[in-house]
């Protein structure tokens, strides 16, 4: 069994601290300190920086891959063996916290510096790593480093795709410096470990310390066009109104009883985010409705029998309200189990540490479900004030929900690196 | 009896062929031509000037009043009576067509030019008009010159009211050499007429050839502001969400309920023409919505009953959605009914000239509705093409949709100029 020890939660938090005043405004309206370090800006490679330089302070052998991906590495007294890696990312959305992604990685970071203070060996090499654009905010694609480095996605279409302003991956990498030599696709690891804040309101509500990460559900993004007639609202009656507007409306209620219904099972989840109307005018009945659907669920075949019962509804309410519906799908992810042998680690650890826990199903993408394609993997959850909020300069942890989470990860690193 | 004469057609149609051409454009998506005449910009200007020369050249007297109105005086036989009133406007929404408004216009001026052809006098005189912004769409207040005439609106509060960039209506009319000396609030007709497309399906689709108006239905504007909260799509349980654009979308749907429902009349209309959802992002549910709520109904009692009804339905679903509904009037008038022995009139002169017509309940709003508070005023409606479409550049009516409609109109104002 390995040495008990503890992470220094003081550090970690310091940490969370300075990386957080890169990339850092004050929210106009509540004057809430946020951070925006939107992927390969110049905000990013200084964040980048500044962790690469910790990594290298902490006697990690730095290398970065050539979709950016930033790699530390600790020798294993067998440096033969498959490493133990854990990582996250530090990009972030235009208007966030602190922890997003951050948490895992200075995380990590924090686990190896535990080690070296001790001057504990592990077995296995520990690798910690930062991946390129996990939030897929700028360039449309999220996960796109670990996917690149895990081959889900070729690095040329990787590089080739473009920001709004029609700048590339790949020159935005070469711009910040980060666009790195080793060879993507060949790492496998024994194991991937990721710990990151929840960002929903489960674990906080429950009053647990900590949450072992079952998987990620199935996500399924549609974008629908609602084409119906834009007619005078004071002057046409109610039967000659083809009002897509309405369309809209009437799906919007009928994904609420979807979720209510219990036929896709407890966790299904749906909403309607956006909403844009033409000519959105008080007086028009409107003649286009552009709206999107999210729908989630653990469960693969209760997503796509929740799909194609959304589908049927669609026909239905364009032929009531004598409407055109189209859809277009603009994401889909199959549901991703993590792996059970990590996860009952996880929970182990969190047991040995006293700590409260429950399994939980990640409700949002993570690097972790790219990397399980290649190796055994599970994340710990970490709670978050405010109902979990995150993506959001009020998202926020405490110093002991983070020192927590990151025990677990130390501990289950621990017994990672030291299987054969 | 007055004189059985015939308006010539040809004249008419050309004249608003002629008044399209300015202001004209041509619409991106279609190729077909549509007219942008806002009030009191250069193209309104130019409008006015051609139709007051068309004024002059009809032996019109032209005066011109404070808020820019324009009156053309045919006398009497009897010079010291009221005259009778023939009016509408040539302003435009930013994408209309040739028809609204200046077809009441153009049509007055028919009715002088062939009682002049025919040398025929009239007892009381003919006053023909056009009114500044009847569309509102610009300063934000509709029929605003025809509101100033007859005193609803002050004519320093009218003067005062700006556009987007801060102009006011006072100085836009000296800028286009229209504001006048004529005091308002003065002129007492003895009747007033309005000839005027429909902007509705009705008349077409029952295949009749014009519509007596018996009145403009009541018009209710709400905008409503839905606070909710944001949150990850993903993340956050059903449970858990305050979802303000679904409390939007059930109040929509709710809407159409209630026009259905029997309830508040036949003819109970709405809709909600606009929503704006923050941030309007596929992934986050909804935090605020913005919508708006048009109510139509002939009947002030069934107005109320309806308002008070949505009213306390947007608590019992802030209540349900766990969200905060406010909401804001933004525009408010009660049903205005049409002198019933005018409207008797019209149908009498229709059927006189073989022309199939029913009553008809004004969805829009009209100069005449400002008129009909200070003398006896009904309305001619006219058919239009492609269910009525209007505040469109595909807003048509034929040339013998017009005629037939004007020549109810000559018919109707002869009739009237001769009443003691």
């Amino acid at each position: 069994m390995a040495k008990t020890l503890n992470i220094d939660g003081k550090r970690l938090y310091a940490s969370l601290a300075e990386l957080g005043r890169i990339g850092a405004y004050t929210d106009e309206n509540t004057g809430i300190v946020g951070v925006n370090r939107l992927a390969l800006t110049a905000a990013d490679g200084a964040g980048r920086r500044l962790v690469t330089k910790w990594f290298r302070a902490a006697g990690l052998r730095v290398t970065i891959d050539k979709i950016g991906n930033v790699f530390g590495r600790r020798p294993g007294r067998d440096d033969s063996l498959a490493p133990v890696m854990l990582g996250s990312h530090i990009d972030s959305v235009p208007t966030a916290g602190r922890f997003d992604g951050c948490l895992g990685v200075l995380g990590a970071l924090e686990v190896v510096r535990v080690l070296n203070d001790a001057k504990a060996a592990t077995r296995r090499p520990l690798v910690v790593a930062f991946f390129t654009d996990e939030e897929g905010c700028r360039f449309g694609t999220d996960m796109l480093g670990s996917a690149a480095a895990t081959r889900r996605i070729p690095l040329e279409r990787a590089y080739a795709l473009k920001d709004r302003d029609g700048l590339t991956v790949k020159d935005e990498l070469r711009k910040i410096g980060f666009l790195g030599g080793e060879p993507v696709g060949r790492l496998r690891p024994h194991a991937y470990l990721e710990c990151h804040i929840e960002q929903g309101p489960l674990l906080r509500h429950k009053g647990l310390d900590c949450g072992v990460v079952m998987g990620v559900q199935a996500i399924s993004w549609q974008e629908l066009t609602i084409v119906g007639k834009s007619a005078h609202a004071g002057t046409t009656p109610m039967s000659f109104r083809r009002d897509a507007g309405l369309a809209a409306a009437r799906l919007d209620v009928a994904l609420r009883e979807m979720t209510l219904s219990g036929r896709y099972g407890r966790d299904m989840r749906a909403a309607m985010g956006a909403i844009n109307l033409r000519p959105n005018m008080v007086n028009v009945v409107p003649s286009r409705a552009v709206c999107t659907v999210d729908l989630r669920n653990p469960s693969d075949a209760l997503m796509a029998k929740a799909e194609a019962d959304f589908a049927r509804l669609c026909k239905k309410i364009a032929k009531q309200d004598r409407v055109a519906i189209s859809s277009r799908s603009t994401a889909k992810t199959p549901h991703v189990p993590f792996d059970a042998s990590v996860q009952a680690l996880i929970a182990a650890q969190a047991d040995r540490l006293g700590l409260s826990h429950e399994p939980i199903l990640s409700g949002a993408g993570h690097d972790a479900q790219e990397w399980s394609r290649v190796c055994k993997t599970a994340m710990v959850f970490v709670p978050g004030e405010y109902d979990g909020i995150s993506h959001n300069p009020r998202e926020f942890s405490t110093r002991k929900q983070c020192t927590d989470g990151v025990n677990v990860l130390l501990g289950a690193a621990q017994v990672l690196a030291e299987e054969a």
